[in-house]
């Protein structure tokens, strides 16, 4: 371990605050204070890059989450995962014959296009704070950098020493490639193993956590590698650490997620490019066919239109008013968005998500800028990502798309065409899954969901009122829970800790501090609260 | 000049075949023979990068060409184009009171993509064989590499040292970028030279030469350097020796050609791109949005639906004899091109291009492949090129083009757009005219023409029955006429001279070898036949 811990004392403030004879409720000042202690830590952390293309990127990761575990008290191991290994960490001490939850993070992340960003690479975390102060406030999550989306504008660079002298304003926020999904949490659980353990407290469950490698990329083989040790996962709940908390930066509670089918769409055109001047007009164009067909494929509100893609999706009165119940300030997150009205899938946000979707994550047809040439090009391909729903599976809507096209005149071919086929079928197209995973989604007064309710609206209490939290019946994002929770056969929640306008997967991604102090907070009473097995229905 | 000249004899081939007792006709040895003693001079000129981007690439291609016309007989200067000079050159031996002819060619090439070509580097030329030898027949040119239009199968390469061992065989090719398009030319042009000074035989006519550093790019500076220099510059008559000549092989001659519009088309979506998953469904995707867009802009059959578009063009019946006239074996086409079925914008080929077209040169949102993220992508780009005609202007084609993206809901910005307009508008476009230039056309009755067709007629006569020519009204590619024209205020007539599936900016480009020994004698016919500058009414 070479992180440079700063001599930051944590223990004063270390007061047992609530009434329970067991439970450490950690003062503001202690979480403040373990959070800037393992600022350099969590920086370090940051600075690995982690896009689990490169398996050596990834070796390194995960021995350095090896030690950051047994630091505080963990045994672990590296699952194999074709290079890509999965940690494993068990906490030592153990109370026999107490239930046993298991947390879900991950450390890899997205692929990162450093030109994009402010910083000089995602990989140098920058502390930054608004230029001009945001109005703290619940919403204030909202108010990202209006007029970019970026960290280019409105924010001016913190000094790490001004930071580590503390107190930590909940405004500032640290960027870096993985920031919030998902190395944040990670760092937060280990803050609050910190404060537990210097504070001579323990867990009121046993504790098991596994980190994945390959999140970002679908975990394509974490099924392998959890079955082969099933029994050393072997829990009571899978508790899921991933995702953006609501917006209104209430405690929330996520009871599944879509899952994701990635479909690569190529359209062919002539065997060949060929010069635009002397075939334009003669020669068919594939970017002209591709946006043609994409353009069959969803109306102008944006509701796909490919047919029975939505047949097998149901949403009960029950649900449509908890999803009505989630307080969303719509209004908000468009002018943050920067659009101007949304599509129409759903009568609001909540109910958008709980449809499949489709969408065009990347197109691309010959070049554009200083590369493109005057040419028809060869072929167009769009990659897609269908999020999948309870009742729209990857396979179906795999199916339904690929009927959809057949039904526009398109031959499909699994690889490149021959010569036959191109004599023969006017339109030809090539549609593979590159991955697909189905949604998994556990019953809201089920014992993992109602136990994780009660300890963030305990946590979270003011002035002795329980807090209020965001119940999610779906979330719009994918982890790749259904693979995991098949494996495992347990059930699963997620509790999201990390701000809604983290920039996740595109540029300039970021934490804000703020919720890094609550994720603390969060963890300590969560790992505090014993865990029943069997609720009654309420 | 380092060119290493290999000691090839020519003079002994050089007979006077025809009855005009001034009048050079060289032999097929002779045209063999200095083919192969400049095939290394050849190899040298297509060494040099010549994408205009680059400044340095370009001059050091201009110092070349000026050694080479110099060699020749010619006095050369570079006429300033910011960087990226035209090179002139003039043919000493003057005949005063004769008409003179000026020639255009260019010495640029379009922009590489060094992995897509089957040989080491685009400027490392390659000669190759076909693997199993075509049927010669003047179809030939049509058979290019059935399975792949690349040079990847069917081919092998040659050793340049059987090749200059002659004869050369006319189905030989050479592999590199501008050798068809269009440093070819100005070799065949060099070689005519050569044949016509070591015959001591002289052209009958004054000799100006024009070669462009920036027709890849438009010829964006052009008219300046020619306005400055028209003096220099005035001839009777423009021959522009560009493209590619018919399929069929049979000498051509094109009245006119198309213009091109450059247009990039920009659909902006979220301000950042943002997870799908949490806001598919939600926020409009722009690749979604631009492909509905391209979409309208088009029917199946590759008609463009943007309203008025085709209204200025208009054809004869006489125009429309003309077009069919020409000997086009679609049918072989469609194989090499590896298409089922063509647009149906004209009746046969030589029709579409009557008209403008509308052609998607490239397209790009985010990413595809690895560095593809689970976004919704911030803008969407289509670059457009329209072919311009005599009745569609660019300026009119594109103002078209705008009523129409506005006619589809669209906000049209310059720049991008700011808050208040994202607030305001749920569609917002960006159509960035990047150049635009008009259709040239020349009356098919006109004396350079006339010059340039009794020419190739008496040079390729076979048996004494002059040889067949196809003629072209309007060519489907755009050279930058309407400049030179505008500019120069002559008449003008297009010869092209290489193969016409020469790949041209695409990889793979090359030149049949056939083509090139035509070409010189091409050249070395017309240089010695009168011009006549009014030609009565045939």
């Amino acid at each position: 371990m070479n992180t440079r811990l700063l001599p930051i004392m944590v223990a004063p403030f270390l007061l047992l605050q609530a009434a329970a004879a067991e439970t450490l409720r950690p003062s503001a000042e202690a979480v403040d204070a373990i959070t800037r202690r393992n600022l350099p830590e969590f920086i370090e952390m940051l600075s690995m890059p982690n896009d689990s293309i490169k398996a050596a990127d990834i070796q390194a990761n995960a021995k350095w989450l090896e030690a950051a575990f047994q630091k505080r008290g963990f045994t672990t191991r590296q699952l194999d995962n074709e290079g890509k290994p999965l940690v494993y960490a068990q906490f030592n001490k153990t109370i026999p014959g107490a239930p046993t939850v298991l947390f879900y993070m991950h450390y890899d992340g997205m692929p990162i296009l450093p030109e994009q960003w402010a910083q000089k690479s995602p990989h140098q975390p920058v502390l930054r704070q608004r230029a001009r102060p945001a109005a703290a406030s619940p919403g204030a999550g909202l108010a990202f950098t209006p007029s970019t989306a970026s960290a280019r504008s409105g924010w001016e660079d913190l000094d790490l020493a001004k930071v580590l002298a503390g107190p930590i304003d909940p405004e500032w926020r640290i960027f870096a490639r993985s920031a919030s999904d998902d190395k944040g949490p990670i760092m937060m659980f280990l803050s609050a193993f910190d404060l537990l353990n210097e504070a001579k407290a323990a867990p009121a469950i046993n504790v098991k956590v596994i980190l994945d490698a390959e999140e970002e990329k679908g975990s394509p083989r974490i099924s392998a590698p959890v079955k082969a040790n099933r029994e050393l996962l072997k829990s009571d709940a899978l508790i899921i650490n991933d995702g953006p908390s609501h917006p209104s930066n209430l405690p929330t509670i996520i009871f599944g997620n879509r899952g994701n089918a990635v479909v690569e769409l190529t359209v062919f055109g002539p065997r060949a490019p060929l010069h635009s001047g002397h075939y334009g007009n003669y020669a068919p164009n594939p970017a002209q066919r591709l946006a043609t067909l994409l353009a069959s494929m969803k109306d102008e509100d944006g509701r796909v239109t490919i047919p029975h893609y939505y047949d097998g999706v149901k949403l009960t009165e029950r649900e449509r008013s908890i999803l009505t119940a989630v307080p969303d300030d719509e209004t908000a997150l468009l002018k943050r968005l920067g659009i101007a009205r949304p599509e129409t899938v759903g009568g609001n946000l909540q109910e958008a998500v709980q449809y499949p979707s489709l969408n065009i994550r990347g197109m691309q047809s010959a070049a554009i800028g200083e590369k493109a040439s005057n040419i028809i090009p060869a072929k167009a391909v769009a990659e897609l990502d269908l999020r999948t729903t309870p009742g729209a599976s990857a396979a179906y809507l795999v199916e339904m798309m690929e009927k959809h096209i057949i039904a526009q005149g398109y031959h499909l071919v699994k690889t490149d065409p021959t010569d036959e086929e191109r004599a023969k079928y006017p339109k030809i197209a090539l549609v593979s899954l590159q991955r697909g995973s189905n949604a998994a989604f556990s019953e809201m007064e089920a014992p993992a969901g109602v136990w994780v309710q009660d300890s963030l609206a305990d946590t979270f209490a003011k002035d002795g009122a329980p807090s209020k939290t965001v119940r999610i019946r779906l979330m719009g994002g994918s982890v790749p829970t259904d693979k995991l929770v098949e494996a495992l056969d347990m059930p699963f929640v997620i509790m999201p800790l990390v701000n809604a306008d983290n920039n996740q997967h595109s540029f300039d991604e970021n934490l804000r501090l703020g919720h890094f102090l609550d994720g603390v907070r969060a963890f300590t009473g969560l790992l505090q609260k014993p865990y029943v097995a069997s609720v009654a229905t309420r």
